[in-house]
């Protein structure tokens, strides 16, 4: 059976009312299908749906939409307040922390005011940290034992709790603070004896995040050491909540996403569009960018002169622009990249920006001297090779800087470093080569 | 401290003989850290490593070396068969089969016949799978019990093989041929009461892949559906390996990595080179992309005629290959992305291109309208600028063709299709606009 075919089994099944035949053939279903279930039925299935399912096994739907991908408000809207703040209840805090800031203020109220008062203050607490930071992915759901307990009391702790904790697979032990001291790993609790202390095979060279660090850091963490969670620590060592490695697995995958879309100047996050949403969605960058590229026209034009006197100039624009632009290209994605992976020891600005000189510089001066020869042989005309080899030396150089200036000065101005994208470095490199090409070629012009 | 200061008291520890010292100070270091230490050590330092470290503490570090960026040969050659052969006995069998496929057969027979020979037949049987495939990611330590067991006698198994399983959190339920019924976690066992049979707690809806997957599937399956290990069978539902969540984070990064690398003509892999180097590594593509540039050079100079007679149409020759060339980019990364996301139900190789088709007309219309406005005011004359119009609609179209056609049918053959990158797409459709341009302005040439 396909899934188109299981699917319309589940509509025929809610269009005539069989209710228990419905539920057990749709919670049969893995979370992440019931998911794709839900979001394809029709306005109507969904009403009848929400008196179907508990609140509970609505919540589990809820955590595994992608926020990205789906707009989540019209969903939440045609849902009662009473259904949401139970359904919100049985929700682990953080992703009821991310769908509840879709709400506005009074929405929101009008749901907390029914649920349990301490799941809304650590909602509440969890939507204060910054979006993209650990505190935004982090869940409160975790298992905290203290040092002086014995092996079999914390597998206690662990079964009492393992129905609500996000991962029970770490235990993190704590001090009467709620310091953090270390953390060991269920695996290592099953092969310890029941009497063993704790602080007798605590890990204390823990890993943790600061609840402000960015969450790209966040991620490399867990591709460095393997984690399956990660504690959130305050400044004061405070134990505030752990980020766990499904959560980590979408970030790495928007990250590279964006940078990607960025590089190309499109979004390809939604790959399955009809034509006419797909040029939608290309459209404005390419239209904006056309009238950049008509700043290049223009100063063709005002250069105009030049190329009436000597035609064979028009033959190297684009190969000057394009080769430029290809270069910049690289610059570009090999700083946005190095910015992605926070590199501190390389952030230095000017040693960034020193550094994609001098490999401007060298990459200039090696594809200026191939064309130098090319078109000297070519053209049986050394000074205009000279000039078109100069000026693609002048232009390779300036392309990368511009692409690695742009992103880590869009990066230190605190906007996203992949926005200043591939064909927007291009189409800029084009004016300023244009503008060295000509600029050149007019000194040389009496030779052609 | 720093990590350099570290990193130079282990050396002082080593230069001076305190063997004590120095294991204590290194073993006490995240096994991360231990890794990018020995591979910080000179030559002399590691040999001495060797006699100082177990195979077992060698073997971790060894797991934890990331092949894609560092040569593992000349590590390996330094080592002792006899200690290779006990470090290989101690090592998780994906990853030893990984390592060595680096040596030759002599070496690799070298070291095998010391190692006790189940790991052998392991590692032998792990390295028969293609690259990039579930099977090439796997790992034969997993943790099974049979249907009938109780949970309490499941524990007992969990317990024994906690040391040596790649994950204890996901325990899988065979029967007597290995055929995988279902899956238990780990925390469904600790809830369960000890008496309970596994036959009434297994989940038997068990997501699972063939071992000849790709590994982007695989990839897909633990994004989609949250998953910390995967079972990997045979075509007759034998269960063969586990693939674990660590090894999918890696697989991401560098699909990601090299998608982005692609799209840019660059290999972003190492960013912290000196200029040289990173002329070098940008230097081969912009270079062979220069004599692809040279293509349209020498049609541009083939139409000089028509550029002496009319100088003007020398002002858009960079916009419409700029435009095209854009269009052409963000083609490729959709379709590069549809690719990588292995989206069965779109893969229809026509549809594809079809769509493709009509969102190049859609663009190419609106883009083409827009630039026959702007020359017609600019210029004033519509003539004019309905010949770049009609040459901007015909190369956009052009452009979104190829930049959708070469990757889908580069995979098609077999080929990475992020190989077929931006700078190629670009200055490929720089050829086809220049002669689309030229061809359509000979047409109205007595109008300009």
């Amino acid at each position: 059976m396909t899934t188109q075919d299981v699917f319309e089994n589940l509509q025929e099944l809610l269009e005539h009312n069989e209710i228990r035949e419905f539920r057990e053939a749709f919670l049969d279903h893995h979370i992440y299908d019931q998911t794709q279930f839900y979001l394809d039925f029709t306005d109507d299935e969904r009403l009848e749906l929400y008196s179907i399912l508990s609140p509970q096994e609505l919540s589990e739907i809820f955590e595994n939409i992608d926020f990205d991908e789906v707009d989540i408000k019209p969903y939440l809207k045609e849902i009662s307040p009473e259904y949401l703040s139970a359904m919100f209840d049985e929700m682990s805090s953080d992703n009821a922390a991310d769908i509840l800031t879709n709400l506005t203020k009074r929405e929101r109220r009008a749901i907390f005011s029914q649920m349990t008062p301490e799941n809304v203050t650590e909602i509440r607490n969890l939507m204060h940290y910054d979006e993209e930071t650990a505190g935004s992915l982090m869940t409160t759901e975790f298992v905290a034992v203290v040092a002086n307990q014995t092996v079999s009391s914390a597998m206690t702790v662990i079964k009492a709790t393992a129905e609500d904790a996000e991962t029970i697979y770490y235990v993190y032990v704590l001090d009467n603070d709620k310091q953090l001291l270390g953390v060991i790993s269920l695996r290592s609790l099953l092969i310890s004896h029941d009497d063993t202390l704790i602080s007798d095979i605590v890990n204390e060279h823990i890993i943790k995040v600061d609840v402000e660090e960015p969450q790209e850091r966040v991620a490399r963490y867990f591709r460095d050491y393997d984690l399956l969670a990660l504690p959130v620590i305050s400044h004061d060592n405070i134990m505030l909540g752990i980020v766990t490695v499904d959560d980590i697995i979408d970030v790495i995958d928007d990250e590279a996403q964006s940078d990607y879309s960025g590089l190309a100047g499109v979004n390809t996050d939604n790959v399955n569009q009809n034509p006419i949403q797909s040029a939608a969605k290309r459209l404005p960058w390419l239209v904006a960018l056309l009238f950049l590229g008509m700043g290049t026209a223009s100063l063709i034009d005002h250069f105009d002169g030049l190329v009436s006197k000597a035609s064979v100039l028009a033959i190297f624009i684009s190969l000057i622009t394009g080769t430029a632009g290809n270069a910049g290209t690289q610059s570009l994605a090999v700083s946005v990249r190095r910015i992605s992976l926070n590199d501190e020891e390389n952030r230095s600005f000017f040693g960034l920006i020193l550094a994609e000189i001098a490999t401007g510089l060298v990459t200039g001066a090696v594809t200026g001297l191939t064309i130098f020869i090319v078109v000297s042989l070519w053209k049986g005309n050394m000074i205009l090779g000279l000039a078109v080899g100069v000026a693609m030396f002048c232009a390779i150089t300036v392309a990368n800087l511009a692409g690695s200036l742009i992103p880590v000065a869009m990066d230190r101005l605190g906007f996203d470093p992949a926005v200043a994208s591939g064909p927007f470095i291009s189409t800029m490199s084009d004016l300023t080569s244009v503008f060295i090409y000509f600029s050149i070629a007019g000194i040389f012009i009496h030779f052609f």
